[in-house]
């Protein structure tokens, strides 16, 4: 197979890339995301596009596979469950699209694990041979690649690290309906707590006082302006994310660990930061791990839809 | 290779076992851990042992593979890092072994890690396709099994739940230099100083407190008989304990949890109160997870042994 859709369906659009094996991404379009009860409708859309691409090219559908990335947990078996944002129940979305599409090679993953999979076949990962990828955006994603495979877990909850117990004496509940995950201090509205809880118990000045309402990238850049509580903020932060990636480290021990998503704007400065709390937490033999900032921004879902379609078709291991 | 040695090198003793492909384990002895700063004398222990054992039945080297469980973190290239028990610096044990023994098919892990790898072949895990086990003992191994291989890790760190932070909030050093170690709640000795604690901080009138020294195994005899501050002392460590897996579970979410090391003895009074503790804090499609005790005891690490040179012999894969 030389050809195949990457089809990365968001809460709000559906990002679409037709890829060759041989160039990679020949184009890239957008189309809303349609939401109802049931899937059905959305892959229909999904199809229309598809099939004129198809038309256009003068190709088959015997000619192409298709990636979709999924917004919610996927199990081993292909099942996707409860998808809060868009309002589906559990469905086997792979089984469904390939009925309506008529084609298949229909491949199905969750969002974070694909992204992941994204940058180790095509951005910051190329040339290592494991990574864990952590996308710090609304909430906090993750997503394991070993040995070039995507892990998905017995029940589809690997990768998770964004709900990992950071803090066991926290009081408030995430959304997930527990206590003290990582993504309630490390997702962009995760660090917005935390900072209107150190800038109420300090008296400390601070140019964050002045702003109405704070946001994630608000505290990095201050922080690298030198605000003082600024710098306290994204430095307890910093800690609680080298913690739990030592915490991930210590059950699988990546080659590389990559940051992405849209606090991770912050850049080297944020990576360097988070690096050196890793460091502090784990042993020293494993200190000089790899870290980088993913490069594929909001493409690396449709590249990493289409990775998983060129290599598990060559694999012939087909969980959808 | 229808034959192997399993060798599991311990403090004290190191435990051997004589193993066939088809019939299992045919005999098992001891002899005593040499302990000097290289490896040499060790080794040359375990081939008098080796060399008498195939002159008795008759069998040549070229019959046999042996496996070797390494008292410390082994890399996937194969080097054992620092051996803090026995006294050794970084060596590569296989390539030794292998000059020694004059026995091509030498194959060494991390002892928890092979302990994981027997309790998945020969034990508790049988039937599933990957664990995650855990060993309360002096300290907290762990070893994670994925598609019937050991997972290592880049340096060799993966499967140490037992250095996972689990309280970033701990004054007091864990034996690795860090804080907040699951292992300074979970071990026989750290399940003892939370004891320690509970008791100096309330009044509650306890049988444990008649006691001149308390033990791990009083703790949960105790908990058993419904001492209340026993209980509470238990349900606290198996509080952390089950969020420690659930951490893990969300990065590799394995089909099943096995819990093994003296600790372990408790039985499932223990299992069962760590397997609700984790089901309070992973995502609800998760919670109906398989958790199961060790049933190899002080066998895991030859079964484990021999289970690593009967199936890398079939992949070829051989990372001494």
């Amino acid at each position: 197979m030389e050809y195949c859709f990457g089809v990365d369906i968001g809460g709000t659009s559906i990002k679409m890339g037709l890829f060759s094996r041989k160039d990679g991404l020949l184009e890239k379009w957008e189309i809303p995301t349609r939401k109802e009860s049931d899937p059905t409708p959305l892959l229909q859309d999904i199809y229309q596009e598809i099939e004129k691409t198809l038309n256009e090219k003068g190709m088959g559908k015997e000619d192409i596979g298709v990636g979709l990335t999924a917004p919610g947990p996927v199990t081993e078996d292909g099942l996707l469950r409860g998808t809060v944002n868009i309002g589906w129940g559990d469905v086997f979305l792979g089984k469904e699209a390939e009925k309506i599409f008529g084609i298949s090679s229909v491949f199905v993953e969750n969002d974070a694990r694909v992204a992941a999979l994204g940058e180790f076949t095509f951005g910051a990962g190329e040339g290592v041979n494991s990574l864990l990828m952590l996308t710090l955006g609304t909430g906090v994603g993750g997503g394991v690649v070993l040995n070039g495979q995507i892990l998905t877990g017995k029940t589809g909850t690997a990768g998770e690290i964004g709900h990992t117990t950071i803090n066991p004496f926290e009081t408030m509940f995430c959304n997930c309906g527990k206590k003290g995950c990582l993504e309630q201090y490390a997702s962009a509205t995760g660090m917005v707590r935390v900072a209107e809880k150190f800038m109420k118990n300090t008296d400390k000045p601070s140019t964050l006082r002045s702003l109405d309402m704070i946001t994630a990238k608000d505290l990095w850049d201050r922080a690298k302006e030198g605000d003082e509580l600024a710098l306290d903020i994204t430095k307890y932060v910093s800690r609680l994310l080298g913690m739990a990636i030592a915490n991930a480290c210590y059950i699988v021990d990546p080659e590389m660990i990559v940051i992405g998503g849209g606090v991770s704007r912050a850049g080297e400065f944020l990576l360097n930061m988070v690096q050196k709390e890793y460091a502090q937490n784990i042993f020293a033999h494993c200190r000089d791990k790899k870290f980088a900032l993913a490069k594929l921004r909001n493409d690396a879902g449709i590249y990493g839809a289409a990775a998983m379609v060129f290599e598990k078709k060559q694999t012939g291991n087909n969980h959808n």
